[in-house]
C-alpha cells in the first residue's frame, strides 16, 4: 500500500498546511488508499529517514512498488503522470500545467514563506517590524500576478489540476492574514479548490493524525541558543 | 526555431545568473538552435509579454512547434521529455531527478534568495546587519543536507540530469560569497557541472548578448518612492 511520511503533531497554525498535507490531498483526488507513518523530530534527523528525504522533511512517498518519492512537486507530478489525471492529455495544456506547477513552488511559495519565516519565525522584533512592509509588498505583486492571469477562468491552465492545489495551497498557508481578501478573485479561486470533498477528507484525516498526540510527542529539539 | 526571452543587459554580478541562463545551458545540451528576443522593462511589463509570463519575468520558450512555456524548472523538464535526454529513461532514476529538480526550486532555492534579497536588494542597512546571520544559517544548513545526501557521488540522481543543473545553478547564484567555499565535496560538484562545454558555450552566448547594450536599454523604471 502506498505510505506517506508525516508529522506526529503540528500546532493549530500549522494544520492543514504541513506538506503531507497536499499529497493527502492528491491521494484524495485520486481515490487511493494510503497509510500514514507518523514521524518525530529524532527520527527525521537520523540517517536512515536522511536517505529518502535529504532535508528532514515530511513527506516521503513510498508508491505501492516500493518506489520512494520526496519534494511534494515531485509527488504531485509522480502520481499525476503515473495515473494519468489531474493533469491534461492535451501537450500544450500538459505543458501550462506544468509551468504553473513550478510557478507556485519557485515563483510564489518563497515569497509567501519569507513572511512565515518572519512572522512565525523570526525572533528579532526589530527585524519583524522593519522587513515586513517589503515581505508583504512581493507576496502582493505575486498574488496580483496570479490573479491577473487567472482572468475571469476557473482554475490555472483549463480543467483543475496538480498545478492548482499547489498554488491553492500556497495562497492558502496566508489564510491567517487580511492578504488573501484583498485579492477577491484569487481568494474565490482557492475557495474554489478548497471546497473540494477531497480536500475536506484530507483535512479530516490530517487533523485525527493529530489526536492524541502533543507537541512533546514531537520531541524536537531545545534551541541550542 | 526555438525562441527564448532575455534581458538586454544585467549587471555583471546577474551574469551567468538571469533565469533564461538555465534555458541556454540545457538548449547547448541537447545542441538545438534557438534565437533569443531580447526584452526591456516596458516589454515585460505589458499585457502582451505577461500573456506569456505572468510575473514578466524572463525567460519565455516557444518551441518550434510554437508551444510557449514558463518557468525554468518546466521547461528544463519539457525539453528533457520531448527529447529524451538530461532525464533518465529508468523509472525509479526518473523519479530521483524529479525530486531533486524540484528541491533545487523549493527546498535550497528559496533559502538562496533570501539571502541575496538581503546582500542586493535590502536598503535598511539595520535589517541587513541583524537577519544575514539567520539567512547564512538556513542556506548553510541546506547545502550541508544537498552535499550529504551527495555523497561521494558526482552526480544527484545517476548520470548528469535536469537535477544537477538546476542544483548546481542554485548554488552558483553564492558564487560571490564564501558559502559555496566551506562544502568542498558541494562546490566540487557545482565545478564539475560548470565545466560542461554546453555551460561554457551558454555563457559566452548570454555575455555576447548583452554586448552593446547598457542599463539605460533595460528602461528600468525609477524606484517610486
Amino acid at each position: 500500500m502506498i505510505t506517506i511520511t508525516a508529522f506526529k503533531w503540528v500546532p493549530r497554525f500549522a494544520q492543514g498546511q504541513v506538506r503531507d498535507f497536499r499529497v493527502r490531498w492528491m491521494l484524495e483526488e485520486l481515490g487511493l488508499p494510503y497509510q500514514v507513518r507518523l514521524v518525530d523530530a529524532p527520527t527525521m534527523a537520523s540517517p536512515g529517514y536522511r536517505a529518502q528525504q535529504p532535508f528532514g522533511q515530511v513527506p516521503v512517498l513510498t508508491d505501492d512498488d516500493g518506489t520512494k518519492v520526496f519534494e511534494t512537486g515531485a509527488i504531485l507530478l509522480h502520481l499525476a503522470q503515473k495515473h494519468g489525471k489531474l493533469i491534461p492529455a492535451d501537450p500544450a495544456a500538459r505543458v501550462k500545467t506544468l509551468s504553473w506547477l513550478f510557478a507556485a513552488l519557485n515563483s510564489v511559495e518563497p515569497f509567501v514563506m519569507q513572511l512565515i519565516l518572519l512572522d512565525i519565525f523570526q525572533k528579532d522584533e526589530e527585524v519583524k517590524r522593519r522587513a515586513r512592509p517589503g515581505a508583504v509588498e512581493w507576496v502582493e505583486k505575486r498574488f496580483g500576478e496570479v490573479q491577473t492571469a487567472l482572468g475571469a477562468r476557473d482554475y490555472l491552465a483549463g480543467e483543475f489540476s496538480i498545478a492548482d492545489m499547489m498554488m491553492a495551497g500556497v495562497v492558502n498557508i496566508l489564510k491567517h492574514t487580511d492578504i488573501p481578501g484583498k485579492f477577491p478573485a484569487l481568494d474565490a479561486y482557492r475557495a474554489r479548490c478548497l471546497s473540494r470533498s477531497a480536500y475536506q477528507r484530507a483535512l479530516a484525516a490530517q487533523i485525527k493524525d493529530f489526536e492524541g498526540h502533543s507537541a512533546a510527542d514531537m520531541k524536537w529539539p531545545q534551541p541550542v541558543k
